[in-house]
């Protein structure tokens, strides 16, 4: 018998999961829309279907467990709190939920976290004690290891980078608040930022071809890989404000590794390469030229069901393991 | 035989170390100058004759360990390195040194990281798993604790809040750079504070009685204490800078209690009340009214001693003990 985890991704548009191996190779997979279950036992009771028939479809295997990564994922209370960018609203009791389908460990954290997870279970942080892994999508997540453990902090919202305030009186968050990272670094940030800068300079640049609602991140990053100044520009000003953030959490947690995943990231080094410059120029003398910036190692399409996966290995190794407790 | 553990707390100025129980009772203790050892052996060599006599007057007695806080101590390494306020300049290899004399294990970590383990030890964090302290001295420092452990990072330097720029541009940092944190938040930032705010103001104020050369964090404090408006004012600064930059701390290691140790934290709730309201206004919404901040639980002359003395516990509980390795 082959022993397998479930990684269930569940984005605000679609849910992804799939059927992995211990090494990584995600054997089956498949992609429902998210938005279609009003309720999300709904979504529970889709996943529930679909997989029987994926797991028929291979022969001899142990589910061993449940991994899944959710916008505003709790751990501790294996619940979804408060996630903005779905129509579940307040506390979802989602591994709650799974139980009543599934007879196996459920694990729940955000997607930042099971992307930390997935680097150090399959990726580019294996064997690294100390690093953080900084989701670049719609908003910007991060997911911090210190010592080889994932850290939660004492009611599991640890690593909220993406709601540091990085300019005060910047601009306004989703959060309510501004001046958040993430109105900066994240696929949205840098469209504000393009929006902007291609109003107030007159440089020529091919993203003038679009119009201006139409800018997306992958528009800048193709452009900025043709060579188009403004759209470097653009990535500039992005790295600038990630790179001094990155420099102060360098400060605080003196991670060895940081690894950019997610949308923005696949700029590669449009994105890493400046970034490391502004890191490298606001670090305090002790941690200089210690610390690398690198592309997630969760390649394909699979990242976000490999990192979901991981949960699962990652507990199952745990001395005292436990079903988390439910709310 | 008694279990007893050495700590010794190394300063820019004074070395101050001390017998410690298990309880965290310091039954004998003993202040040497720093500045009067040019090399650190000699240092090393003075404690362990004044240790000695202490020794020989407590009966029965089984020395454990020696824990050691020191400016720019590295745990990793059993080092100080590039203290800015010692006389010893470049690596020194101290826990080495203190083998040359002592037969027992010695830890060294930075005098921050040495009052987390001492308030987690004795002090007001027992039981707490997520929690950092703040020093406020000269300088400003930190001890993280995540999940029960202290975080050094990959090579031993975490905590430097302290070393975040808060400012572009701001205050010139001993460092080399600007904007640190601590230019504003420790001793000699509220001194800054007071002596520009004393300059651009012209609100009476009793501290206009002291020559501007004179001003200490003390005497702001008392003035305060007094109801003098300025002194508050020069608080109220230092506060929201703290408690900006403690919001974005939460974020990120998401503690459950946050604790002022040091010279500045004695002014109690002239700064504890004020950095509250500015870290909860600062704060996302789901860590709101959840961190508490308080001041240190090692109470009494004995702060630093009782901190450094801790480490040996904290090491010895460790299920894989081993002596840490030398440069």
């Amino acid at each position: 018998m082959m022993n397998l985890a479930i990684g269930i991704d569940i984005g605000g548009t679609n849910t992804v999961f799939g059927i992995v191996d211990s090494e990584g190779n995600c054997l089956e997979k498949k992609s429902i829309l998210t938005t279609d279950y009003d309720i999300p036992e709904g979504l529970v009771k889709a996943i529930f279907e679909q997989l029987q028939v994926m797991l028929i479809s291979l022969k001899k295997v142990n589910v061993v467990g449940i991994g899944i990564g959710a916008p505003n994922g709790n751990y501790y209370n294996g619940t979804i709190e408060y996630a903005p960018n779905l129509k579940w609203k307040g506390v979802v009791t989602l591994v709650k939920l799974f139980y009543k389908y599934f007879d196996v460990p459920v694990f729940v954290t955000n997607d930042a976290n099971a992307a930390a997870i997935g680097e150090m279970t399959y990726g580019v942080a294996k064997g690294v004690k100390d690093f953080v892994v900084v989701t670049l999508g719609t908003g910007l997540g991060s997911g911090i290891v210190c010592n080889g453990k994932l850290v939660y902090g004492s009611d599991g919202f640890a690593g909220e980078l993406g709601h540091t305030i990085v300019e005060e009186n910047g601009r306004e968050c989703a959060c309510g608040r501004k001046g958040c990272l993430e109105t900066y670094v994240s696929a949205t940030g840098i469209v504000r930022t393009a929006q902007l800068m291609l109003e107030k300079s007159s440089k020529p640049s091919l993203l003038r071809e679009v119009s201006a609602e139409k800018i997306s991140a992958k528009a800048i990053a193709e452009s900025a890989k043709k060579g188009d100044e403004l759209a470097q520009d653009i990535f500039d000003f992005t790295a600038k404000k990630l790179g001094f953030s990155l420099a102060n959490l360098v400060a605080i947690t003196c991670p060895e590794m940081i690894v950019l995943f997610g949308g923005l990231a696949n700029a590669g080094e449009s994105i890493i390469e400046p970034t490391k410059k502004y890191m490298e120029q606001n670090l305090l003398r002790i941690f200089k030229e210690k610390v690398s910036i690198v592309p997630s190692g969760l390649k394909g399409g699979n990242a976000a069901i490999l990192g979901a996966s991981s949960l699962v290995w990652n507990e199952l190794k745990k001395e005292n393991f436990e079903k988390v407790e439910l709310n």
